[in-house]
């Protein structure tokens, strides 16, 4: 009997290819099968990240997400979808361990940190062996583009995603010393609202593209209406500093 | 006149030293001027991160911190210290950049979440040149490490020190769906009352030197009383999940 191959599910970091791990940059430099999400008719962004660093002989399984915005995240319909899908690309790659192959999966930032990484990892774990790499967050790229410290001393850091409540989020964000929201996107405006209704807009920065050569930084007072899905917002501690 | 020279503050990681990116491992392997932070009478974590790794020349420059829990982070005389030292350390990068050499301060995890590169960052700002390459924190390595993902869907993510009074870390802990704790070390005691005040010591994993060939992760329940100062609680998010 072959012995069972490897998953690795690598954490790419924020989005420059030398903030990659070591690790990762190894697994990635040496993987023969090499699995990652897109959105369907897109390149995709994890993937481009590897441009150049791959084996000729590499075998490359995209996994094309089926639905990303057409449903409501609230319709049971998305879930249905959505765990189909999973369970279709768990089937491939468990294949692929199961015949003795190791596979590389990439996953931006940090694979266990939002990510859709984790959906697999649930399914696969107990089936056949599977290894994560922990990668650099993309908020902390974030908080690194503004060249401000996040959190000193005694800070609470809270880390929400933009797409809760507005009066959940004013809330959050007037009880917390430094803040993080991810997924903002299309709910922008919701955010910029909460974050003016705890009084905190003038220290508020966007950061879209952290570490990429699109990174752009701003001032949540001077940002449009229009955000990414991959901005950050970000409100930087103040604590105790000798 | 000489070009300054650049203080690069390199984020090593969690602690393994394949962890810390591609970027940060050629840095400190070019690095002609090292500096890092140590307790005094230790050789540092941060610089047997990176033992086997350094330029035969590299000239070392050791930042011994002047007080570590002698006198309480309350008491003025405290500050006074720290600050004193962080001036010299300050005073010494600023003379090398200034005489154009690139000088390498290793710092743990992520130089920008609660960092002791911080300090020497904002007194260095706008004198010579600083660059900061992000890093893995030591909490990556952590939910790495019990592998189980941190957050999911919507989940709210609290990270806080274990320094907080008693009272404000229970309602921060029954306020949230994922937690961090930093710098636990003897305030485990506390920590402990209060993760039941706020009734999730079930839920609790403490992770011991993440990513180091001593990692240990226990839940809470079956933690003694001591830990280390790098040591981290978390409790994980059960947010949506397809």
């Amino acid at each position: 009997m072959t012995a069972p191959g490897t998953v690795h599910g690598v954490g790419l970091g924020p989005g420059a290819a030398d903030l990659m791990s070591v690790r990762a940059d190894r697994l990635v430099r040496g993987a023969r099968h090499l699995a990652y999400f897109r959105k369907a008719g897109r390149r995709g962004r994890a993937r481009r990240l590897v441009d150049g660093m791959l084996r000729a002989d590499v075998v490359e399984f995209p996994m094309d997400y089926p639905v990303t915005t057409e449903i409501a995240v609230d319709d049971p319909a998305y879930n249905e979808r959505l765990a189909a899908f999973y369970a279709d690309c768990t089937g491939h790659l468990a294949m692929l361990a199961a015949a003795g192959e190791d596979v590389v999966v990439l996953c931006e930032g940090d694979p266990f940190f939002y990510g859709s990484f984790m959906h697999l990892h649930a399914r696969l774990r107990g089936r056949v062996p599977v290894a994560v790499v922990p990668g650099v967050t993309g908020m902390s790229g974030a908080w690194t583009a503004t060249d401000i410290p996040i959190t000193w001393g005694d800070d609470v850091l809270t880390i929400t995603t933009a797409t809760l409540p507005e009066c959940e989020l004013a809330r959050r964000i007037a009880d917390t010393d430094a803040l993080v929201v991810m997924k903002i996107g299309r709910h922008l405006p919701k955010l910029r609202r909460a974050v003016a209704a705890a009084g905190r807009t003038a220290a508020a920065w966007l950061v879209e593209y952290a570490a990429m050569p699109e990174q752009r930084v701003v001032p949540l007072a001077d940002a449009g209406d229009d955000a990414p899905y991959f901005s950050i917002l970000l409100i930087h501690g103040r604590g105790r500093r000798p």
